[in-house]
């Protein structure tokens, strides 16, 4: 039986969401299954930059979608970032060593058939609609993630 | 047997901590035993808010104890704070939706017997008393989390 | 057999490596095998502060070796830094409980046998050379991380 990886992806930050997606692109060409669970600030990474939409949110939905990342290439550094200035230079010393892009890294997880869960409560409160998100995101609540999460041979917080 | 969850709170961020609280109240609702250690920041959502003093502690103790969040309401976001702006913005968001507030969280896990252990470094360090956090709060060593953390079935660093 | 502790290294904030190192020397006394795989800022903690060079490096790495911390002491805290007055406040409460310094946990993790793992991709992209890191430290992949990390007892991502 395959061994399991379960990834909760909590921060939505650039740098680390290219180290989840590099483990679980290499965890599953190790044929791990992995599992990822986006919540809060992770839940940017799925948004599909072309679907954004303001139709049936509340003001502070509304709001709160426009300042937000629309997916993972407006992403921010956990820190740096100094306004773009350390992400661009990230970008740059990628480029010069031939690193693929996180979204790259992304599509590489999605057809290497990383499974992607939302969390409910978090699609719920940030007001996301499910079309906003990636086709492959289904939303599962924090109690079939704690089910998967217990079950898995290592789990992180990222 | 039950299955064990061990969660490491080391940062205080308010998102952080009520996506960690949710976890634990879940995790109990599948009779899972739930082990929360506080450490460093981790130590401001276990402090009484109606219990700070300013006896017996040196004039950084005092200093750091009257600028740090007294309990769990007080703590800031993890990003996008804005000096309280964005937390603002996520608690209007929240209410909408009906979700719990963090103490209510919190007090959920406090009845629901989530364990509470306090790091005894950090509390030390950071020149806390006892008599200043919960009551359920026992003070432990980083041996005693590390004995606790290596035999549960999932570990998180919060 | 020893049970197996694994430490993503990745935030390189001065609280953030006290708090693992302390995790790393309490669990080599347990007699727990540890790891740490140190990735993206995670580099500065086992950067030489003596053997920083500009030779061979592109001008994006060198800027990038020279605006960021050079060793342990140099890093900054994950929160209230505060432009190094909160850590100054930290550092003297430290000394105050008699508490070792950063330096001296690193240097027992080293005497006591934790291993010490680079990342090879954040290495190339930071261009860091290998000399220029702890002659402890063997630089391995994402892959080599994931199967030791799969086969572990509990695995952090700090």
């Amino acid at each position: 039986m395959n061994k399991k990886m379960n990834l909760l992806m909590f921060s939505g930050d650039y740098d680390k969401v290219l180290a989840a997606l590099i483990l679980a692109n290499t965890a599953r060409e190790l044929e791990v299954d992995v599992t990822m669970f986006f919540a809060f600030w992770g839940l940017f990474i799925i948004r599909d930059p072309e679907k954004a939409t303001l139709a049936d949110k509340t003001v502070y939905e509304k709001m709160f979608g426009m300042v937000t990342p629309k997916g993972p290439e407006e992403l921010p550094l956990s820190k740096m970032n100094m306004v773009g200035l350390g992400k661009q230079m990230l970008l740059e010393m990628m480029e010069d060593d031939k690193t693929p892009s996180l979204t790259d890294f992304l599509n590489g997880a999605r057809k290497k058939g990383v499974k992607f869960y939302g969390c409910k409560l978090s699609v719920e409160v940030m007001g996301f609609k499910e079309e906003e998100l990636l086709p492959e995101v289904e939303i599962i609540t924090a109690k079939d993630y704690l089910i998967n999460a217990l079950d898995s041979d290592m789990q992180l917080f990222i």
